[in-house]
């Protein structure tokens, strides 16, 4: 029924996982693959430990389409990213020629064994050059493997983008009931997720002042049904004597 | 080696994977738990799929000591999580004759089907009763089933807490070398990781105006190692003509 790819995102580090680091990552590479028409179908945050990175690599990549890797490929003792790709591929780790030939032209005595570790990659890996590092990410098969530092990452992903499979655009669109309880349209609104099975139509209720609102998505491929659900939406919204507030005609990414 | 339990967090929910919404609960949840002494040692997000749901929490119960779930115990169609859970469990999924009176007082005839869902529970279940939500959590087990919303989350994490087990608090403390570049002192801080195996010693680079910083964070139990951790760190930057800012002692938790 899909024509859409699949997708998850790994994301290696401990600086999540211990709190000091709020992750942005997710919702910049979840808006861009929408916008490419690929369903991102799980993420994973795990720690920096090179057999819960093997093994996490081998499950995604096998489950997904495409697999997203951020995190662990810097100069630093806690950047394994890189020699875990190599193992969970079961290829050697080497030094990667053009990518060693241009850091070491560009760096010169600077370019020390722990910047070398950078231009070191699995064999069969294809640089992601990118504006925003003079290290490169790395694809090998399906698994796109990307800094973590947000500005890094995003440039990675945006050098990415002409090499991913493409979709039909996964369109979201909202309307909002200020006041409205979520108990009192639910009844309703499973009518119209019935109505419209390919359609994702979710509630989430969200503090609005003092009180509450709730926000009625629908998400999928045909604009028609979405416009459909969400008109439906919305009657019940005002059935609750509330004006209904309808988003902008959006997609995931704005 | 470790007194510290160990837990993951399994968030359910279209929302996050869609972009439309950043998570903000991993943060909370990561740095309540470092206070509490538990580790946080993975997260998932996957949608609002039974099999998918089922799946995920039978496997991360197993794995870790604790499970802690956000999302999808709402009223409407796509709030599914609680009867997955009982389905994960094997029990039944019923009214919880405790909840369901309280809030059948309190909602009167406004206790329509849909939220009587939310007084519905596998078998079993203890209720988390909290500030924010008339309707509780509940835990089953070791797996700590919570609202998405992340003030609701909140509430219920800070009413379960007492029933939480407790290990040494997790600590971490940090110093940021302004202009310094990490593969500069990379070999300088593996060596330090190698002298203080226990610890977490971690690298991070920040933008910092239109250059680049980086933060050093070493993490544990050990008061005294993390502190002589971090002092051999601020040496590494110091060595490179940069004068290390140390952050204020602090738990994950501020």
């Amino acid at each position: 029924m899909s024509e859409n790819s699949s997708a998850a995102i790994l994301i290696i580090g401990n600086e999540i996982l211990s709190g000091r680091t709020q992750d942005v990552n997710v919702q910049f590479i979840a808006r861009r693959l929408a916008d490419l028409g690929i369903k991102l179908q799980e993420v994973r945050v795990i720690p920096d430990v090179p057999e819960r990175i093997i093994g996490a690599v081998n499950e995604l990549r096998a489950a997904y389409d495409e697999l997203f890797t951020t995190g662990g490929i810097g100069p630093t003792h806690d950047d394994i990213t890189s020699e875990c790709i190599a193992a969970a591929f079961g290829v050697p780790w080497e030094h990667h020629a053009e990518t060693f030939t241009m850091m070491q032209a560009r760096l010169g005595e600077n370019f020390n064994p722990a910047r070398q570790r950078m231009a070191t990659m699995p064999r069969g890996a294809r640089p992601i050059h990118n504006s925003a590092s003079l290290a490169p990410g790395f694809s090998i098969g399906n698994v796109h493997v990307m800094a973590g530092v947000p500005r890094i990452m995003q440039a990675m992903f945006l050098a990415l983008e002409p090499e991913l499979p493409r979709g039909a655009p996964i369109l979201m669109r909202t309307v909002y009931g200020i006041g409205v309880q979520e108990g009192a349209i639910a009844a309703g609104l499973e009518t119209i997720q019935r109505y419209y099975p390919a359609l994702d139509l979710g509630s989430y209720p969200f503090r609005h002042g003092e009180g509450w609102g709730v926000a009625i998505v629908a998400k999928g491929t045909d604009t028609a049904a979405i416009l459909a659900a969400i008109e439906q939406a919305s009657e019940l919204i005002a059935a609750q004597g509330v004006a209904p507030i309808q988003g902008e005609p959006e997609t995931a990414v704005k």
